[in-house]
C-alpha cells in the first residue's frame, strides 16, 4: 500500500492576478507533502496538462467556473491516473480527467473526476480525442456545414483551429485559416491541408480574406474575438453562421476592449446567426464524437498536431507562449 | 379613363446625406406632374406610408437595399392603390405594397409591387397585420419561446416592440420592456400589458433590469443595439437567445460606434445564440402569420397601437420624431 505522505507535490500557484499581459512573475512554485486521504477522497497523479487560452480567462473573473485567485493552485484540465483511493467507485490504475490543476498530484472528490478509457497513446486523448478535438467537432456540428461552403477559422494553427480545419475538409468545404506568421501558414497548408491561409497582421487583412474567400465566408469559426472578429463580420455571406468558441485576443489584458463594430447591425442586415458553446454541454454525445474522431485518425483523414513540453515547471511558460501564438497544434505539458 | 398627366405629385427628396442627426433641412419638397405610363408600368396612389427606423439606415449606406442618395425621392414602404395600369397583371382598384417612396403617386414595374388583400381597416394592414406585426411574429418564432421564460424587449413602445411584447404574453412569458420615459412605461404596462418596464436612461439601468428580471433574461428582442445591447448581455441567462431585429441607436449618427463589450466573450461563456433576420425572408410563411395575428386582434389578445400623422409633408418630421423616441406604437403617415 502506497504511503501517500511520502510523495512530494510540485505545485504552481498564482501569486498575483495579472493586470495586463501574463508573465512568469505571476506564478510561484512550491513543493508540499501530500496529506493522508480522507474518506471518499481519491489521489490522482497528473500525466498530461492541457494548456488552453481559457486558462488566462479564468484569472479575469468568473467564467463557466470560479475565478482563479492569488494563492490558488493554478487551474488546469489534465489527464491523470488514480494512485490511491478511499472511494469505492475509483480504483488504483484507472485513468481520470478533470481540473487537476498545475501540480504533480491532486486530491479529488468523486464529482470532480471523469473516468477515461485510454485506448490510444495517452496524449491523443488530450488532443484530437480529447476536449480539443471535441470542441472542433461540436462547434462545426452547430455550424451545420454544407459541402462547398467556405469555412474561415481563426487561430487556425492552434489546438482547436487545426482540427476544425481538418474536419471541415472532410465535410467537403473550402477551408481558409487565419494565423500570425508565414511559418504557421505554410504548416497549415502543407501539413494540415488548409486551402488557403491569411495573416491577420497584414495591412490588407480584409482584402486578403476576400481574395482567399472569393465567395465570401459562410461559416466563421471564431477562437479570437476582437478586431479579427470585427473584420470578418464584413466578409460574411448573408445567412452566414459564426461559431463563437473563444476570445483569446481578449484574455491577456486588463479588461476586455470594446466589442466589434457592426454588432448587431451587420447581424441584422446579413441575417447572421452567432452561437456560443462550451464543449462540456455536449457530454451526452461525447462517445459518438470520440468514435468518429478515432476513425478519422485511423483512416489518416486527420493528423494529430501536438506541441508537447515536459515538466510541471514549464506550465507558466507554456501558457504565456500559447497566448503569444508560439504553439502549432495542441500544447500539452507532459509530467 | 384617367388622364394621369393631370395629377400633381408631391414628393419628398433627400437633399443631403445627414452626417450626424437627421433634420428637416436634409429634405426638400417638390411638386411634379405625373408622366404618361410606358408599356407594363403601373401608377399607384399612396395611402399609408410606414415610418421605420430603417429609413435612416438607408441613408448610411447599402443595407438590404441600395443607399438612398441626395437627389433621390426618399424611400419608404407604403400601402397604395392602383389608379392606372398598362400592365395586364394589375388592375385599377387593386391594393399593393412596396417601396412607393415619400410621394403621393409612384410609377412602378410589376416586380416592385406586392398585391395585398385588404380585409380590415387599411391602417391595420400597415401595423399589426403588416410588416411591423410580422417582424415581431417571426422574430419571436426564431426565439422559440417557452412559457414562463423572461423576454426583454428594447424600444418596447415602438412599432415592433409593443407587438412583440403582446405576442410574448400570449405565449405565457414574463415580458419586460425597455423604454425612455415614464409616460411610455405607464402606457406599456397599463394599455399594452407588459409585466414591467425599465428606463434605459436610469443611472442604475443594469440593476433595474436585474430587479425587473429576477430570473435573468432568457430572450432579448433587440431593436436598438449600442450600449443597451451591451448592458443586457450581462443580464442574459445561460443558453439565452438574442433576436437581432434592428439597431436604431446606431442609425442616426455619422458612423456606427464600436460594438458592445462582451462580444464574443460572453456569447461563449453563456452559450448564447444571436440571430439576425429580416422579415422579407419569411414571405413564404406570411399568410399563416397574418391569419394568426388577425385572430389575435379579433379575440382582443392584441391591440393595434398606432400613431398616425397626416399628409406627405409631415413624413420628415415623422421620421425625425421616431428616431428621437416620440412615437408610441406604429407610426404611419396617412396620405
Amino acid at each position: 500500500m502506497l504511503d501517500v505522505t511520502s510523495l512530494k507535490n510540485k505545485q504552481i500557484y498564482l501569486l498575483e492576478s495579472p493586470k495586463d499581459k501574463l508573465a512568469k512573475e505571476h506564478f510561484e512554485i512550491k513543493v508540499k507533502n501530500i496529506r493522508e486521504l480522507k474518506e471518499n477522497e481519491i489521489l490522482v497523479e497528473t500525466k498530461y496538462i492541457s494548456i488552453d487560452a481559457a486558462n488566462r480567462a479564468w484569472m479575469q473573473g468568473r467564467t463557466y467556473r470560479d475565478q482563479v485567485l492569488p494563492g490558488d493552485v493554478m487551474g488546469g484540465y489534465a489527464l491523470g491516473k488514480v494512485i490511491a483511493s478511499k472511494n469505492d467507485n475509483f480504483t488504483e490504475g484507472e485513468y481520470v480527467e478533470g481540473d487537476l490543476g498545475w501540480q504533480n498530484y491532486a486530491i479529488k472528490n468523486e464529482n470532480e473526476l471523469i473516468k477515461t478509457i485510454i485506448t490510444e497513446d495517452e496524449n491523443l486523448h488530450m488532443s484530437v480525442l480529447g476536449i480539443t478535438g471535441k470542441t472542433a467537432y461540436f462547434g462545426l456540428k452547430l455550424a451545420e456545414l454544407k459541402a462547398g461552403e467556405t469555412v474561415l477559422i481563426s487561430a487556425a494553427a492552434g489546438a482547436v483551429g487545426n482540427v476544425a480545419g481538418q474536419i471541415a475538409k472532410i465535410k467537403g468545404c473550402n477551408v481558409v485559416g487565419i494565423t500570425s506568421s508565414q511559418e504557421k501558414a505554410d504548416w497549415l497548408i502543407n501539413q494540415i491541408g488548409f486551402d488557403a491561409v491569411v495573416n491577420y497582421k497584414s495591412e490588407n487583412f480584409y482584402k486578403e480574406i476576400r481574395s482567399a474567400c472569393p465567395n465570401k465566408v459562410d461559416v466563421y469559426f471564431d477562437n479570437v474575438g476582437g478586431s479579427i472578429f470585427e473584420t470578418v463580420l464584413f466578409a460574411m455571406n448573408n445567412y452566414g453562421r459564426i461559431i463563437c468558441c473563444g476570445a483569446i485576443s481578449q484574455y491577456d489584458q486588463a479588461t476586455p476592449q470594446s466589442g466589434p463594430r457592426g454588432v448587431p447591425g451587420i447581424i441584422v442586415t446579413k441575417r447572421l446567426t452567432l452561437k456560443g458553446f462550451i464543449v462540456m454541454d455536449f457530454d451526452d454525445q461525447k462517445e459518438i464524437a470520440e468514435q468518429e474522431l478515432k476513425q478519422w485518425l485511423k483512416d489518416g483523414k486527420i493528423i494529430a498536431a501536438e506541441d508537447i513540453l515536459e515538466g510541471i515547471e514549464n506550465t507558466p511558460e507554456g501558457l504565456i507562449g500559447l497566448l503569444n501564438g508560439k504553439n502549432k497544434g495542441k500544447r500539452l505539458i507532459k509530467i
